[in-house]
């Protein structure tokens, strides 16, 4: 029985600093446009949503960020996160390719969503805030930032989308029980949730909607803000120590990727391992492959356009330049939900352009087959969204055993399938099927896109 | 905002050996009696059931027996498990007392299981074994064996108590994605599960059965065996790891217990924890107060009587000398399913007699309140048997604070409850009630001890 090989760093290699790629980007991000002016965002447009660190990290070109004492001091109840050489997994697909995986569902909430939701409440408690609102699809997101809220004496106010509210009771317990407020959403607290039920009284619910409660909520109460889980620039740089610690516990191996895989939804995960990688290329360095893996019914990256959008269903946020299949895009139901989103955080979309990421994308049950394979060998169940992460390494490993490649592939296993038993349940009755998107409407959303002047 | 101290040992530090505390016993431990002939079981007796190996343990005065290569490399995947200072809950209580705990809620499976799971599957491995039977309740022991199973290729025939089977989908869709064939108990597939089913073709099912049913499987069989979670000496040794462990951390952390708290049911993560502190004292180290936290609603130690029994409920194991409720006795329902035992484990019952051991019984619903409490402050949800730990653990804590005394109070936390959020959803709900058991059932099940020759 071959044994996994696990590198840990000590509390003291856990990094100081968080790593901010714009510093090390060749051309400008495009700036976030205000839909009704037309204009770049400034700060004070932002202010009513996020407290000023935040801000200030969101445009930042600084390369490093100090992570706060206090943050630290929280993450390292878990982190560094284990680095694992995964060579049972080597032995089952016999390849001559190592598979290296990090694997952050050690947290407490099962996911990699703390490194970013325990640093924005620590900046939000500084500054004197005393409740935050937010929205969450399966409930990864909101379980983190209620332990967050927990951990730091927050207010955490959640709108869930209805349909997760009712399929996924053992999530809201979660939340519930760290204190949180959960919400069904639409709910009858909002103008917008209002405004959905008096047209849909039987209304399901959508992250777009859930967003806009949430956003709502925030800006009528001064000592309230608002919290986002992906998608953007601050969240993507939180979620960096993920990547950076790969960095120095594969130099305890001796070793460094050809090819790093991640899921990307929103982007954050998938950020978190690739950015200090291709910061790295950015200022010279190795060339690695990095694969950003994507679910093919709902695929923005090789599917969607690369043109400004709107961050949610309801168009009430600033405008972000980023690739997408619309706002009015509703993918099919399928069981990662952390990656049914329309969008694609605008960091990840530039290198994407730029040749940096190369997208796959693949159907659900090639990435469940692709979990219970891991799962028996490494004996980690992944949640949904990462076996898209398993699926793309392990094929990585395939293709090296076709070419006889020796290559190095790091791939980042995001979070555990624990709360996700019903999926695995599913995939094992043979009742999941491999819904596509409906083509036409993808057509129709994109063809919705806003109209931006010409030199957007 | 405090942090958590985490105090992680290298892999080298990892223990090569368990400790067999009966090498420290000041009286020999009672022998096991064969129900038909009244005389003590010999290992021709256990052959069917058990390979070689764990016969031997079972019985061995060796002080120390080493852990094969194959079981360390598999251990070392998520071992040696941290220990943390609780210091966070520490504020929280406002006690002098310093709190630390084990967490063995980083394994695979999410409890402290494994440690015995991947031992006795390479055992039964090596020993040319195909097939391993096995009864579980709520499912934690079958998920661990299923896992062991799948890492060395061994089939697993998990029976499941029908309720649990039932009520627990996800359980069994864990220990099925594993590779584990899973029967609701009773089962068409056995004479004692179609006996029972003849009697009654709605029973709901009890461990007893369950243990039944995959006894007289591994029996019919060559190439199979039976395998046990708890209460036997090898399993309570197998788990001794984690208090090894945690004596090396303390060592780190500069301090060693006045006060050992664990929960019992049949008593393996109990022994583990204990049994190295105990076995200090026993050659004549510090004194420490060994607590063991059971349910009020059944509670063997503080309620049982130390008398041979039965194991099962269906009389056809051998004789143990131990505390119990009487095998005909069955506890109400209550949450924590790994602590519905009418047994408790012969070597922590002598002790128990002996004084190493103090047993409290506490209600679920103070359990309850005292895991809420600690998954606010610490950030991880215990499964609803270790809150009974972590219940110990507080009220010792907040002992200390009212006599204003600086204990160090040590406790293991064996499991999350990540599978078990229903239970959370019941206790927010208020619908956990605290049923106690039946005094006459329990007087009844009492007075139907098996009589036993005067010299017993």
């Amino acid at each position: 029985m071959t044994g996994e090989i696990k590198y840990l760093l000590g509390e003291e290699d856990m990094p100081k600093q968080w790593y901010n790629i714009m510093a090390d980007f060749k051309n400008p991000p495009s700036p976030v446009i205000h839909p009704g002016t037309m204009q770049p965002v400034g700060p004070a447009d932002l202010a009513p949503l996020f407290p000023q660190e935040i801000i200030l990290q969101e445009v930042s070109q600084e390369r490093y960020i100090d992570i706060p004492k206090p943050v630290r001091n929280i993450y390292r109840q878990w982190r560094p996160s284990p680095l694992y050489r995964a060579r049972r997994l080597e032995e089952a697909l016999d390849t001559p390719a190592k598979i290296y995986y990090k694997y952050e569902g050690v947290s407490p909430a099962g996911s990699h969503k703390p490194n970013t939701a325990i640093a924005q409440a620590f900046y939000n408690k500084v500054e004197g805030v005393k409740r935050l609102t937010t929205e969450t699809g399966a409930g990864q997101w909101g379980s983190s930032l209620s332990l967050a809220g927990a951990f730091f004496g927050l207010e955490v106010e959640v709108f869930m989308v209805k349909v997760s509210y009712q399929q996924k009771p053992y999530r809201r317990a979660f939340m519930e029980t760290f204190g949180a407020t959960v919400h069904a959403s639409p709910s009858e607290i909002t103008n917008a949730g209002r405004a959905v039920l008096a047209q849909n009284p039987n209304s399901t619910g959508s992250l777009g909607i859930a967003i806009s409660e949430a956003v709502e909520r925030a800006v009528q109460r001064d000592d309230t803000k608002y919290s986002l889980g992906s998608v953007l620039n601050h969240v993507l740089m939180h979620q960096t120590i993920i990547g950076l610690e790969a960095i120095k516990q594969l130099e305890m191996a001796g070793d460094y990727p050809d090819i790093v895989v991640g899921c990307t939804g929103g982007g954050s995960n998938f950020g978190g391992i690739a950015f200090p990688f291709i910061g790295e290329m950015l200022r010279g360095g190795k060339k690695v492959d990095v694969i950003a893996v994507e679910p093919a019914a709902c695929p923005s990256i090789t599917r969607g356009k690369y043109a400004y959008d709107f961050g949610d269903t309801g168009k009430m946020t600033p405008l972000v330049k980023m690739h997408t299949l619309g706002s009015a895009f509703v993918p099919p139901g399928f069981h990662a939900g952390g990656l049914r989103y329309h969008g694609m955080a605008p960091l990840v979309s530039q290198l994407v352009e730029e040749g940096y990421i190369k997208g796959v994308a693949y159907h659900q049950t090639q990435c469940f087959a692709a979990g219970v394979q891991f799962g028996r060998a490494e004996g980690i169940l992944p949640a949904p969204e990462a076996n898209h992460a398993v699926k793309g390494a392990i094929d990585a490993a395939l293709q090296c055993k076709r070419e006889g490649k020796k290559k190095t592939i790091l791939f980042n296993l995001c979070g555990h399938g624990n709360f996700d038993m019903q999926a695995y349940a599913d995939y094992a009755a043979g009742k999941l099927k491999d819904e596509d998107y409906n083509q036409q409407e993808l057509a129709m959303a994109l063809a919705g896109l806003p109209k931006m002047p010409v030199s957007a």
